[in-house]
């Protein structure tokens, strides 16, 4: 038998020991899923079966347990502060490429001030810290966070950037790191401070970096190729229409960090980033339609230069700067988003000579609006999700009402049987399973600490997707676990007509998402009620579950296209009692009965809990709307269900 | 008897007959109302009697005839813009206040093409001349525009800017007049020809004043209190709550160039354009409360400057430049608003050292929200309206299928009604009555050339307003004359059920305009139809019946709050055989049934033709809005109809 000590593998890969094990750390910083060990091949390519399973075994024992916290962060943090020459320091929640998901080398937030929550942002000034939180991180942060050395505050109560404003004087010098702001944070920042004649300072060395002893490394995965049979459009056409695109715009190169842009325009996938299969890179793509794609050549899998074609250059990640630099010293016309384009890169653009011209994200529209071969993977793809999700209902009809059953166990349940299905490669996102009370909680994340019963005679709302290679899934329902607590049958019909009204949505090209968001939550407002989140947001392909520029919502005003797709999911929430929502996906798509008009294509396919439809508050187009979703839904999944479980499908679909 | 002629009139004056000819022009380019003599006074104060009416014989009898269009112009203007060194050159329309409706003097799109449309924009480059309209105008252009010299264009197919980027060429010139251009037009235009290495080049002289020799003069009328009683809120407080406004914007001056802005923030109404009360002035409003008033000093009525107190320098027009100067000489941070200041005064102010800060304008939205005094105003100035609108609509009840009346009658109808009632002032727009198909240009102006008769067994839309001292109102009327054609009631009922839906809307705080649009259309959309139009305006309060900044509109992004006025207005449109609309004010009001919420308070009373309703396509609901409507009607207008009247009325508006 072989040694499978870390100073052997190293050995047998003629690499040393630290060598190897920073390189496992960067594994394990990577979100791959359990069982996909193509990464080894980035290590040891063409090894033999014995030392890949070596290597996952060090991968599967390497588990960092990170530092408590301690409040000579804040100490540490403030003598770098004051070495610096700064006054106070802002730290957003952010990483250098303006991510929804963030690597934990960039959870700086919760390093310094204990609080892990997805959302947030941190000020320190002199001797004092305030943490900025919303509404639903009141409890936690107070958990979590020392109220005599940080002081927990409301976003808009007031504003951080009012707040700052409010007490900064004459001349002083606040710190940012220009890696985490876009160049739009930092101009607002900037002006802000400005008439309070203080300085916004970028600092070029990360005070938490400095005192972070064990921050996470960069994570590591393989940048693979995403086939044509799933994308649709090969690289060379997408980059010939980008960059038509910016001729147009009159710039002669874009600089693109996002790296979704990065992973549509080039049709390449990665874990490197929890619930989307991103890679971490940077692109600046040519007038001329060539890119330079900044790319650490460690992550580069196997066949991968073949697919980029002769038209992508790659160049090695921290060859960014110079790269840049060569571009401004042309005083080459750059565009930059300014939303989505961190200021570093505005920086060393405009310092070597570059005319900054503010660009639209020209990979935004292009990515939102799908190709037919996009929109027949994410039908096949929520065909296989409707199937597990089908399992998961029916287990849930069964065994809920029983007791015993927690959150948790749901969670684990609906991955299990994802995992069963076809291309699936990991959750979209963290289910979101919420019982009773917790449902009221529109982002509620269960943990260990959390986790709740699901009691008898509740209800239970379950908001969850995945990711398959041909497409990406978000669902949400609320079902009642055995009888359902009174009013809550009227509200999720009233939810529900709300999602009719969008599903059936018949609407002239030119409509915005903010027009179709109302036409939600009419019947709600009638009743003075509301929910306070968007109706729908836009879907990616295999890429993130979250992504612009439509949405239905009241700041929707990107005009609805055919290909696009989003998400109906209007919702209502009794605080401290339940919450409902119904969400299904949806396609927009040319009208099939008035040109000129528009309408939604339904591609989610799962029971509404029909315990909870108040028949009567039904109009007749609605319950016809319910009926034939029901119809559809059997007829969809049932082929894929055992004879038991069909059963249960029939019943769950029958005609009210 | 005194000898009236012009000689003899300025000898009793004391002025020359040149000078008072000169004056009573400006008078007459003014649009002061039929019968208001107070004009008089600017010229011969404390005139007698005797000399009032000759004075006002003297202006009834200037009736100046303008020139007709002869291509000589283009030639002229093609010279002036060669001696300026230009490659061609853009008319706008548009005048220094960037108005709604523009004085006569600025009517150089007209002058120059020989179109009179309200809409359009001309580009003379080299030896080409475009027109640019949009589709209601087509027609109308190919009568009036010799397509020989000039080509008409679709405003959109493609932009004029496009148009004029297709052809320029390196290095060219293109000359346009920075006080018609607002600070974002200018910017676009430049930053778009940039990108053609061609320069934008302000004119300092407008090649077309330079050749137009009998160019109307500036339109001359009081200037006058508009007092307290109607307008709620002293002009101390109304400059106080704004300069802090511009302190928080961190601005030392704000520069005002929108006549409304003036006449909200002074509180003075003037009739130097047409349909809007307002006076041509300017105003530097600074930090501290204190505003320089840039105006004629021949236009102050007695009383003003007691009026506007001490808070408020007066300094005549021609000061303007002189007194930007000094402001930018000190370096001030002066304020402007992109979209409303025109290019010029930006020019002004930076070449005088000012730093320019682009902030919104500090007026629209106090101007938005009307005070308690303004909306009392309103409801009452819409009941007088109402009374008037009804003997009209009673009289077209009786007469219009008999045949004989044509739409101008119906114009003059409702003038002399309104004209009955107190406080009137004039019409707030031109009135749209249009017959049959005329109902289906929706921003139809009925002239002697296209005056139809009204037909028996027909439609007949009708959209006016009118000025009363203590409110603005706009109400569109679709009635059936005799037997409505087949079709049109179930169309007018998918227009009622939409306006029903705004009338009822309950909606929380924060909800906008662009979410409300879509339930005024979502009938229409359902059956595959829509209209080319917003379903909402904002109103002024004895000032523009178009204000914004609240719409309902896919473009109407801002949040409605209590006090905003706004119509509600849906419709539908058969081209070439007839329109429906249905237009009421409403109020934004605290709801009275849930806290956080708002709902609408409808203020227009007048019936809404029962013979276009279909009642089987009306909910419950629906019908019970539209009864409990037509009850109002009949209870708020009855008491000031005689008994016939009054019948009708009653009939008009039984339940259905």
């Amino acid at each position: 038998m072989t040694d499978s000590s870390l100073e052997a593998i190293a050995g047998r890969l003629g690499r040393s020991a630290a060598d190897l094990q920073s390189l496992i750390a960067r594994i394990n910083a990577a979100a791959i899923p359990q069982g996909d060990t193509s990464w080894v091949d980035l290590i040891a390519p063409d090894a033999e079966p014995s030392l890949r399973s070596a290597l996952e075994a060090l991968r599967l024992a390497d588990t960092p347990s990170p530092q408590a916290w301690s409040p000579d962060r804040l100490a540490g943090v403030r003598r770098s502060l004051s070495e610096a020459g700064v006054d106070g320091f802002i730290v957003p929640q952010s990483d250098p490429h303006m991510g929804e998901y963030i690597p934990a080398r960039h959870h700086r937030l919760a390093w310094l001030t204990g609080f892990t929550g997805s959302a947030g942002l941190a000020i320190l000034y002199r001797d004092m810290a305030a943490l900025f939180i919303d509404g639903r991180y009141t409890l936690q942060a107070s958990e979590q966070v020392d109220a005599n050395l940080i002081e927990a505050r409301h976003f808009q109560k007031p504003a951080p950037k009012k707040w700052l404003c409010d007490i900064v004087q004459e001349g002083d010098r606040i710190g940012f790191d220009p890696t985490l702001f876009s160049v739009a944070q930092a101009d607002d920042w900037r002006a802000a401070l400005e008439k309070q004649k203080a300085d916004l300072v970028a600092l070029a060395v990360n005070p938490i970096d400095a005192n972070w002893t064990d921050q996470p490394p960069e994570p590591l995965s393989p940048m693979v190729p995403h086939p044509l049979a799933c994308s649709g459009e090969s690289v060379e056409d997408k980059c010939a229409r980008l960059a038509e695109k910016l001729r147009e715009d009159g710039v002669d190169a874009a600089v693109l960090n996002q790296l979704e842009a990065v992973a549509w325009l080039l049709n390449v996938r990665g874990n490197d980033v929890e619930n989307k299969p991103l890679s971490v890179s940077t692109m600046v793509l040519h007038a001329d339609g060539t890119v330079d794609l900044y790319v650490e050549s460690l992550r580069l899998s196997k066949g991968l230069g073949d697919h980029l074609g002769n038209r992508v250059s790659l160049i090695e990640f921290d060859q960014l700067e110079a790269g840049l630099q060569r571009l401004g010293a042309g005083g080459k016309r750059v565009g930059l988003t300014r939303a989505t384009a961190v200021d570093r890169l505005r920086t060393i653009l405009e310092e070597a000579g570059a005319e900054i011209v503010p660009i639209d994200d020209c990979t935004e529209l292009p990515r939102a609006i799908k190709n037919e071969v996009e929109l027949t993977g994410a039908r096949s793809a929520h065909r296989r999700d409707a199937a597990a999700v089908a399992r998961v209902l029916e287990w849930l009809s069964r065994d809920a009402q029983a007791g015993g059953l927690t959150e948790l166990d749901v969670v684990a349940r609906l991955e299990a049987e994802r995992g069963q299905e076809d291309q699936h490669r990991g959750p979209s996102f963290d289910t979101i399973s919420g019982a009773g009370p917790h449902g009221a909680i529109v982002h509620y994340r269960v943990t260990p600490d959390s986790n709740a019963a699901i009691e008898p005679d509740s209800l239970l709302l379950i908001d969850s997707g995945a990711q398959y290679l041909d497409g990406t899934t978000d669902i949400t329902r609320t079902i009642a676990v055995g009888t359902p607590p009174p009013g809550t049958a009227e509200n999720f019909t009233l939810v529900l007509k709300g999602h009719i009204a969008v599903a059936r949505a018949h609407f002239p090209e030119g409509t915005t998402g903010a027009q179709i968001d109302a036409l939600a939550r009419q019947f709600l407002w009638q009743a003075g009620k509301n929910f306070d989140h968007g109706t729908g947001h836009g879907v990616g392909s295999y890429l993130g579950v979250h992504e612009g520029p439509q949405r239905l919502a009241p700041t929707g005003h990107t005009k609805l296209q055919p290909g696009m797709i989003l998400s109906n999911e209007p919702g209502y929430y009794e605080n401290g009692a339940y919450g409902i929502r119904i969400e299904n996906l949806v396609i927009v798509r040319e009208s099939a009965r008035a040109e000129g008009f528009l309408e939604f294509e339904t591609i989610t396919f799962a029971p509404i809990d029909r315990t909870l439809i108040v028949a009567d508050m039904l109009d007749e187009a609605e319950r016809g709307w319910l009926n034939a979703y029901h119809a559809q839904v059997f007829e969809t999944v049932a082929p894929a269900l055992d004879t038991d479980r069909r059963a249960w499908l029939e019943a769950a679909t029958a005609p009210i």
